[in-house]
């Protein structure tokens, strides 16, 4: 049964939660940790203190519960968990098409649309640059795919790994092209590569 | 001279101001339709009380100046253009690289990645539509890289559009691969396609 609060939850909290879906119990610090590790490659890496006003937002709303432990002789520290309503209310979000599509906010491809602002060897370092970027991404998001395959333990984190490396390498082949493209761009301009402008 | 209000500007600012480094004068709205035509392939779609609270940063900061011109018999709207300031700090940041790799939240890889709370069918369901909706967007792309083309007037963004439809055609190609990783996944642990999980 969809719910009004289902509807306005930001992706943030049905990612939190999304993490708390998976067995066990977590510190706010642990689901930053998970996000930074593999949530990057599709999502974001938010900040501590975003996670944990989702966490006390999901609370609030009966979707996670928590428990002190301690973490030291000193202090405790918060465990959450994930409730029955909210392993329900994430299984019908999950389930239902994304409300918006994914957002991209591509400040190398922004560069490329003010082209005419830059040289053509500014633009060029622009996209080498981007084509390492990609690249490392790609290797960092196949090491953790060889990780998880290894534990055999999360077989859809796997798959969403292995999307990611292969993102990741076309990012950089897109990259390429569009490196080719500007050379073509100039040339029949009448700079050759290496040129400037002025 | 990079200065220190180059470096705190948000990027929707820089790319406020990207639309104003085209010749010609524009309107707030006038900016905001661009972004909504084509810059939304791989930046963001501006909501229009966000283009012009940039405008009036802009306008503070010297980099951008306005003009009244009647809009009808009963309105004047305010038309933009950019000073040499803005155009000088413009080129400062498009040659720079970008402070942060391009940000991306993938809803639909967030639902690949909690794959365990779906049954194989809907998780389908959801990389069936994603397919659709980017080779929308490859099609609607190259269809408006067909047009800056043949007005043979701005070979920058007309190469950004390119990149653009690439970029889709190889989500789509993406999210292919993934619907074959997931009808693996669900053979070896032996449910065959259209299968559920309980």
């Amino acid at each position: 049964m969809p719910t009004a609060e289902d509807a306005e939850l930001p992706l943030t909290a049905w990612t939190v939660l999304g993490v708390l879906s998976f067995p066990g119990e977590r510190s706010g610090y642990d689901i930053k940790s998970w996000a930074d590790r593999s949530l990057r490659f599709f999502y974001w890496s938010p900040a501590l203190s975003q996670v944990y006003r989702e966490l006390r937002r999901l609370e609030e709303l009966g979707f996670a519960t928590s428990t002190l432990a301690p973490q030291d002789e000193l202090r405790n520290k918060r465990l959450y968990r994930i409730t029955d309503a909210g392993r329900a209310a994430l299984t019908r979000w999950a389930g239902r098409t994304p409300d918006s599509p994914p957002v991209m906010k591509h400040g190398v491809m922004l560069r490329v649309w003010l082209g005419h602002l830059l040289g053509p060897d500014e633009l060029r370092a622009v996209l080498t640059d981007h084509i390492e970027w990609a690249l490392g991404m790609a290797r960092d998001a196949a090491a953790l795919e060889a990780s998880a395959h290894r534990q055999l333990l999360w077989p859809y984190p796997e798959l969403a790994l292995r999307w990611s490396w292969r993102f990741y390498e076309s990012e950089a082949e897109l990259a390429r092209q569009l490196l080719s493209d500007v050379d073509e761009l100039e040339a029949a301009r009448g700079h050759s590569p290496g040129g400037s402008e002025t």
